[in-house]
């Protein structure tokens, strides 16, 4: 991680954005480059951004694109490749520089990828969900026809530049969104992460991330999660094993989210499925009353509600089993959480256990009108 | 290369796609399979091509596409990934079959490679350039924004079956268009595939590849050509290499093709690109007199016209040049003949070169209203 990339006394994003790759045949460096910032990243950074490529002389046309997930379709790749076009980009010597939340990197690194089949980009993800999911791994992609990331490549960016300064801005709400991952990756994989979650709830998230005292709370959180991510991404990049425990959260979230949009993040999609199949653990004695209850006290402590109305929809719910198998070359290859830190994967979930976790999360939150 | 693929005695392909991979883990063999066919070739091979499933117990979902250089953009990528998600195809174990020429090859395997981040796909090129050029080679992709194959990925087919019998029903201007991928390979490397493309226009090339008394012919320059492209694409897949002898004739040609759109076919193209760049051969003493007009001789010899109006735009035609060195890291990368059957690169192609050879052209054809 690299704090303070836009401090304008900071040399590494420059050094890193030249420095990349030899000079060409002919020794030339371009010191052009396109980049693309998210219009709510602009607010807030943008003359900090401009000051910091004029301070350093590299010749940014910066351009302004909206992303949120009712975005993150293929209209908006097509506005990328289109200032990529406009620009004139070098395909082997300019990379493509995004700075934005995950949608905003996930459409970037797949037009990227696509204009003159395969243009190095360059990832500066200032959301915490961007730095902690869409910042590590090689996955791009965009919604298409009603299904999440339905069409996308696996496409390594040059470099992802994880900056936490940014998040000292970011709203609560896109904290939970961002905690919601690292929750995922605590939940299958690390008891003490999941304990730090619980304790940063108690600290309150904003705090956390914005107060200096916290910073080391903050910084443990996020190197944690994006080291216990790496663990299981790296050795497969390809998804050749498609037993992942990152899948944990994924199964029903993207037809609840979908289904939901423009309603819910994508965190709080995924923390949704994480208390529905928190309550099939707990139905299939994976998980202690206390645990389950422990899981979904924490994802109300991020201020996120494990309740949506397409949980009303068990049918629904059914259709995401069928189509993750579909994705997952024919069998469920679900993980479930074992006790809190630990996972299993199930070929057998059947309609009783969707209903059992969603009468689960119910008689968690009995006041609220379902 | 396998004749008569869709001869229902011909158990090949049905082993082929049934054999190909591992069974899942479970067991189960998936016999369903989505053939996406261009609309040229079901006229004229659909009812063989559905009795072969149907004798072979292969569940083919058959979906008509209609495919041409003017349908080569995103819009038909959008249809095939519709038909794909409608077929509810799995990503690993049901391949998408493409039966039709380079531009359906090149749309359907850019589609099966975004769908889910990638889906296997089969590639049986029905045409000359199909099987000689589109067949060979991992590049998928589309013209987007007026740039030829602007988008797309590089992507390996899970296996290309070339069956040179669908040659006997293609037309004389189609084999030309392919034969002119053969004339370019033949023109950097091989004195003697040129010379066999020379003696196949003196027998006449709808006789070469319809008669079964020439189909020793006929192989052989298929043979020879795919084999000399190979030698070049393997060892350069992902073009990490940027001097790509196999580009002689892709400098101007895309800027011709997108101008001259629908009028030209991609290999016509190609052929006027080869017209141009043997005057400027000839004007930097890397031809001579006579080879240049040997080269001119076997493109008219095709039945094509070295002369387009796109040529008389000169400016049009040092844009190419200007884009071909943005595509080639900054440098020109321009492979030019030397004598027939070698080539040298050069970087300092001017707008004089593009003049001799426009005129080249121009005097080579005198009698035609320019």
């Amino acid at each position: 991680m690299q704090r303070s990339l836009f401090r304008v006394e900071n040399p590494f994003l420059a050094n890193t954005l030249l420095g990349d790759g030899e000079p060409a045949e002919d020794g030339r460096i371009s010191r052009r480059r396109l980049v693309l910032v998210d219009s709510v990243v602009d607010d807030i950074y943008g003359a900090r951004i401009h000051a910091y490529f004029a301070a350093h002389d590299i010749q940014a046309d910066v351009r302004i694109i909206r992303a949120d997930e009712t975005l993150k379709h293929w209209a908006t790749v097509e506005e990328v490749l289109a200032a990529m076009a406009d620009f004139g980009i070098d395909r082997r010597r300019e990379p493509v520089i995004v700075i934005g939340g995950g949608v905003l990197c996930d459409v970037v690194g797949f037009a990227a990828s696509l204009y003159r089949r395969g243009t190095p980009y360059v990832r500066i993800p200032t959301t915490l969900i961007g730095i902690v999911d869409a910042g590590v791994g090689i996955k791009t992609g965009v919604n298409h026809l009603g299904g999440k990331n339905r069409i996308g490549v696996y496409a390594q960016p040059m470099i992802s530049l994880l900056d936490p300064s940014f998040l000292e801005t970011l709203t609560e709400r896109h904290l939970a969104n961002g905690m919601a991952e690292i929750l995922k990756v605590a939940l299958v994989k690390s008891a003490s992460l999941f304990t730090g979650i619980e304790r940063a709830t108690t600290l309150g998230i904003k705090a956390v991330f914005s107060e200096p005292s916290h910073a080391a709370v903050a910084d443990a959180l996020v190197n944690e999660s994006i080291h216990l991510m790496l663990e299981e991404l790296q050795p497969n990049l390809w998804e050749s094993n498609l037993e992942r425990c990152v899948d944990y959260g994924h199964t029903f979230s993207p037809i609840v989210e979908m289904h939901a949009l423009p309603e819910l993040l994508h965190g709080e999609a995924v923390a949704i499925d994480m208390a529905l199949t928190t309550g099939i653990s707990l139905r299939r004695d994976l998980m202690t009353h206390d645990e389950a209850h422990r899981v979904l006290s924490a994802i109300r402590g991020l201020g996120i509600d494990p309740w949506s109305s397409a949980l009303a929809d068990e049918a629904l719910l059914w259709s995401a089993v069928v189509d993750a198998t579909r994705h997952r070359d024919g069998l469920q290859r679900v993980p479930l959480t074992r006790g809190i830190g630990d996972h299993v994967f199930v070929n057998d979930i059947a309609p009783v256990d969707v209903h059992a976790g969603t009468e689960f999360i119910r008689a968690a939150v009995p006041a609220r009108a379902i």
